[in-house]
């Protein structure tokens, strides 16, 4: 609550259980204080059938949630000795002693559940409450995810079986902006939607994501046939539809048509190098990436001509195609992407003001450029503009 | 409540407002549905003196915040003409008329304060509740984080003005563990907690801040007191004591030393260069970036001999101390940085285990390089590896 850490449990814990056809009704977060923290536990198991809780399991003095939760359920507490066990081991492995302060993490509130954490300490512990369930994950989220996903999932299925069949299934989109995205699909779906259909839109930056759910035993048939027509109303503007990321995708068809990456960035400074590079296997497919803020770089290294910097500039389409073609070249990549231009505050004209970007992409056929206008902060901006540029490349190997 | 959005308005907030003394008590959320937004709203204005709300307040039909909180505190809505004309001046000065849904947001809720927008059309209204005030702000980011900054803290201070005089710090630090952090300098600063003052330690990946706190007469003593001492105690590892990130900080010292930097970049894949370039002017500094992630890339455009990398492997000492002296010479800059390592989650050996970095910098006087061990996530990875890698840079630069 001082505004010094992000809280990401809420967004990733709410979509792992909605994709499941629960109705997350409230998230909450309180200060590290027992009576903070008690009131909205006290709260929460009178409101909803289950609740979980993150984070306050660790063995530090603020750690105070297994106790406060148990005090509260009149629970006593008990050292549970397979967890005992679990931190030794824990520790022998990396050849450390046992710290004193790390027992309290064995310590089982009475007809509690152990939820096993093969990446940490502390387990999870889930108990029962008049409603439902009451569920303690620890907070680091490399303990809470797997934990989620190999334990508390198929307990869910158990403790809270979904009454009617649930479907659900996303479409990622690129290049339309979310009221666009609405207009081609909303009248194509509305037969679906009185049958039952539910449909999400989610703006993000470069991207609308398109949530189709139904319920009930038609719910498949239903989500199936407006997946189908969504697809065909949106045709290449989907690139995943399944949770796969963009620059993801875009590495997938790289390998599968067996091609290699280079990129020349300025504007977004290795942003587009860091994206491709967040895939696992990228090694295989990109062969280089750089990053040429200055004139002389892009001579240098790519082998701009200093004629052109000068006639046209270096935010410019000619620039654009000559650092993609130098690239491309001096690399023997079989593709290669370069991207200039102006990211702001400062260096904007009238004829290319902030936010203008050149981005082009050479193959064995050429180079083809485009013009973008990316008015967005710094950090907006340069997520915006490797949006655009992934999706030149993922059209180009479709 | 679906999990497609990450809700960072709670930390932004958070933070501005425990740095000026409030006590933020609670962070609820919950799904676009007008029962679920009363029922919070309600409770929330019982519960404290300050109440904001974030979003619902655009023209399509999920905006549905202005009325319901209308509608809950008794107050009828009526139009008012300077927004109407804010918003018409707002689609002309782009050449679009304006849409007729548009004009919900010219509705003011009676005895409601305006809060202006010039970087939208919904502006931020704020009604009276019978414990304070109850303040209802736009959710974009660029809309909401302007509002706050120049038209609601300074009414803040109107409506509640802190009672006692509040003094706040934060040192942040690099290369150190909370704990270690912690017991460097919670004894020394024992007698200053017992005079009031207060300690909170944050830890971020690669990054320990230290914020603290006083309240009362004397507490802008205490706190230049402690800070005092910290600094004393935590030394080289302090490399911020306003709000700047580490980028930053070097990009600053690059430029008053008058130096330049080049960097080779293989397992952080262009983060690092992104980081840099996230700083505006760091084009003054920043001469190239390359990332590359193969042995040829490394051999082509760093110069790397082929024998070394046959030798000594990719991620070796060897190797990244000829990344960095080849993108230094090549690039002509006065510094040089590189970065070889297996970020995982394969490749790792007995000898050079998954999370194995060395980090080179490359200087006039010769090139330094050392080795770590960052066994995290291939995204944590990539964080922990830029900030020990701009850690070298910067406290070669003290």
């Amino acid at each position: 609550m001082l505004g010094f850490v992000l809280n990401t449990h809420q967004q990733w814990i709410s979509r792992q259980l909605s994709d499941l056809g629960f109705t997350v009704e409230r998230q909450v977060a309180v200060h590290d204080e027992g009576a903070a923290i008690q009131s909205a536990v006290a709260e929460a198991i009178e409101r909803a059938e289950l609740v979980i809780t993150t984070g306050g399991l660790g063995p530090t003095s603020d750690d105070i949630t297994r106790d406060l939760i148990a005090q509260l359920l009149g629970k006593p507490l008990h050292e549970n000795p397979a967890i005992v066990a679990h931190i030794k081991e824990f520790f022998a492995s990396r050849s450390r002693g046992v710290p004193a302060s790390t027992r309290v993490q064995a310590m089982v509130p009475e007809g509690g559940v152990v939820l096993w954490n093969p990446h940490g300490t502390a387990p999870g512990l889930a108990l029962p409450t008049p409603k439902g369930w009451l569920v303690m994950l620890p907070g680091p989220p490399r303990e809470l995810r797997p934990m989620v996903r190999d334990q508390l999932i198929p307990l869910l299925a158990v403790w809270f079986p979904v009454p009617t069949v649930f479907t659900c299934n996303t479409l990622k989109t690129t290049g339309l902006g979310e009221s666009v995205v609405e207009e081609l699909i909303a009248p194509a779906l509305g037969g679906l939607v009185n049958r039952g259909l539910g449909i999400g839109y989610c703006a993000r930056v470069g991207e609308v994501d398109v949530r189709l759910t139904a319920r009930g035993d038609n719910s498949a048939v239903i989500v199936a046939e407006a997946v189908f027509l969504a697809r065909e109303l949106l045709g290449v503007h989907v690139f995943s539809e399944s949770q796969e990321g963009l620059a993801s995708v875009v590495v997938g068809l790289l390998k599968k048509n067996g091609h290699t990456l280079a990129l020349a960035e300025s504007c977004t400074g290795g942003f587009v190098a860091n994206r491709i590079t967040n895939v696992p296997g990228a090694s295989e497919v990109f062969t280089i990436g750089l990053v040429t803020y200055s004139n002389a770089a892009k001579t240098e290294y790519l082998g701009v001509l200093s004629t052109t910097l000068d006639e046209h500039g270096a935010v410019s389409e000619s620039t654009a195609c000559e650092m993609a073609a130098g690239v491309r070249l001096r690399s023997g990549s079989s593709l290669a992407l370069a991207i200039t231009g102006i990211a702001g505050p400062g260096g904007g004209s009238e004829a290319k003001p902030v936010g203008t970007v050149f981005i082009a992409l050479a193959t064995a056929e050429g180079v083809v450029v485009k013009r973008f206008l990316n008015q967005y902060d710094r950090e907006t901006f340069k997520y915006y503009t490797s949006q655009q540029a992934l999706e030149m490349v993922r059209r180009r190997l479709l």
